[in-house]
């Protein structure tokens, strides 16, 4: 089976006792979160978040650099606040270099990815700074409240960089 | 008191019953899901996802060609097979175009904005099929399985698309 038939399945058991179909479309709490796609990490859980609370947009890495169109959509249409950056430890993108993904590419399916950056990192504190430094510098992002976390996959916490 | 204050103490309950510390990074479910940034769609919730199970890619609308780098790292790094899309009733992408945001940045920031495509659709149903194609048809994604829907954020329901 399918992992899709799988959330078909899933999803019925969580549409049947579903009952917040008034929620407005603006996030509640006015934040909008940049992390991680891992899959270890949930935000919802790991964070106390209800549906309707904050916009949630995930990569690899929890990148800054990515997430700009969504950040500039969630603030000047739909009213966000307050941006919350969460990195993780033990991260895939601590384990590569552009260099080395982009020759797999080529070795294992014969294309060019030489225009893509993947934005890896070697130090995951760094990480958090850079991304907290590229958001408050974007003259595209308001002037508004950022924090940027680790979260401890071994732990479950999150902890504050900046 | 900031939101991320809030996310701080929510999650000490979190991390004070946790007991997953030992998952690995690779998803158990070797799939990666595309979905909106959306407030009101709790991926883990709506689809019977644990820790673990899935990369969980988000933006603002869902679409692929914000996700191109997180899903080839996905599956070139981290050996995902499966891509699941995800849309939504109700979803903020369906009301303005470039042109208005842009031009609202402008007036109201002063900023210009006109090198982002901000990938906003007037065709819910028809902005799945064109992501599913988009990913489908990509060359460095590989030939795998993938299944568009769309969320109803009335009922908590997916409906497939194709």
């Amino acid at each position: 089976m399918s992992v899709a038939k799988e959330f078909e399945a899933a999803n019925a058991n969580y549409a049947a006792s579903f009952a917040k179909g008034d929620l407005q479309l603006p996030p509640q709490r006015k934040v909008a979160i940049v992390a991680c796609m891992d899959a270890r990490l949930d935000t919802a859980r790991a964070l106390g978040l209800e549906e309707g609370d904050a916009h949630v947009i995930r990569n690899a890495g929890g990148r800054v650099t990515d997430a700009l169109r969504s950040i500039v959509i969630s603030q000047q249409l739909l009213g966000t606040r307050e941006i919350v950056i969460i990195h993780h430890t033990d991260c895939g993108m601590l384990t590569f270099t552009d260099d080395a993904i982009r020759t797999k590419i080529r070795d294992e399916i014969q294309q060019n990815a030489d225009h893509i950056a993947f934005l890896p990192f070697s130090d995951l504190r760094k990480s958090v700074l850079d991304d907290v430094r590229l958001v408050k510098e974007n003259p595209l992002v308001l002037d508004v409240p950022v924090t940027g976390y680790i979260y401890e996959v071994e732990s479950g916490k999150i902890v504050k960089v900046e």
